[in-house]
């Protein structure tokens, strides 16, 4: 059976930035706001961080049921995990997500600077210093026959499509302009020699770009 | 945890038939053209009667890999079991589906015509001669907790909305006129007042509708 290395829920500004410039302790994204890029994602019946009941179940919840569907580890950017940069100062840090981490998997965070692995819940963190496809061999084995979510941040997205690793690709461009960040496109149309490409309108103001490989 | 009741990938003509008239063993679907009104989840990734690999990876196959999604029962109408009306002549039938049934699940099929159940693969068919609420009930019970799909045909997934029984719907309509047959509806806005309402157009020419109780 194929794993696949899926990329799931990425949301982008309208100008092409998945988050924006001097991320913190106090702001992941920087200076964009999370409940305006993922508003579209958090007003679903099936978002994972959701704590009461309803929600919509139109065409913005397939995308977020998607998430865990057949999902077996997850890959991020050390980025995605915690803002420190360099020698990890604060070793207490685990992560943005509390004692109830939304992934359920391994999860393997890319960092030149390794650090042991540790357990929140039944979510395990391991940190590795490799190459795109290095890791993504590591995550497979440990993803027991399932896929392999890719879950950012935007520059570790583009490792792995500049390294031909992504076999689908969801990005929901939100209606907000950051001016600045991580960039992960110029345009969503410079991936279309290598996927087909489907863009797809919701009712919550998105736009959801979906790519699987030629 | 609720129990949803769920419609998946019911595909209409764009006139509001879910089958044509005329039903044999030779056309399941009377006079309509299955492979029309099927095309687009017959080029997905994910249609659970796909042979060889392949196949899209775009939005019509978030809707048909969400077939099987938290199910464990599925109810049909008995013409979606097969042709036979009135006493059951051929007892040898046991469905179209041949060894290999898509469901995996038990499923409750509805009939005046009671006879045994029976199992094949992993899908057990039992007959029932009850009113919707309670072929639901019965259908919940036996889904260990999940969710319960109603499969069709249209008089059947009329006669659970008239019972207002219905959580989600998700109907595909293609781009085919029928005429006559079996109907879903008039007009797909009739159902806007007990539920929310989404239109999505697919790249592959069907229209995903997408209801969910207000």
């Amino acid at each position: 059976m194929e794993q696949l290395l899926r990329v799931h829920n990425f949301s982008v500004s309208r100008d092409g930035f998945g988050a924006g410039e001097n991320q913190s302790y106090e702001r992941p994204f920087g200076h964009a706001d999370p409940g305006d890029m993922m508003a579209w994602a958090g007003a679903t019946a099936s978002w994972p961080n959701r704590t009461d009941p309803g929600g919509s179940r139109g065409l913005d919840d397939y995308f977020t049921r998607d998430f865990s569907r057949n999902i077996g580890a997850e890959i991020m950017g050390r980025n995605k995990f915690g803002p420190q940069r360099g020698p990890w100062q604060d070793h207490e840090w685990r992560g943005w997500w509390g004692d109830q981490p939304p992934f359920h998997t391994p999860v393997f965070v890319m960092t030149h600077h390794l650090r042991p692995s540790f357990t929140v819940s039944d979510t395990t963190f391991h940190f590795v210093n490799d190459e795109p496809a290095a890791v993504l061999a590591q995550a497979r084995a440990a993803a027991d026959g399932r896929d392999v979510r890719l879950g950012g941040g935007a520059t570790t997205i583009r490792a792995f499509l500049d390294a031909d690793l992504v076999d689908t690709l969801h990005v929901a461009v939100s209606d907000v302009e950051l001016g600045g960040g991580s960039r992960l496109w110029e345009s969503p149309d410079e991936l279309d020699a290598r996927y087909h490409h489907e863009v797809v309108s919701s009712a919550s103001g998105v736009t959801h770009h979906l790519f699987w490989r030629r």
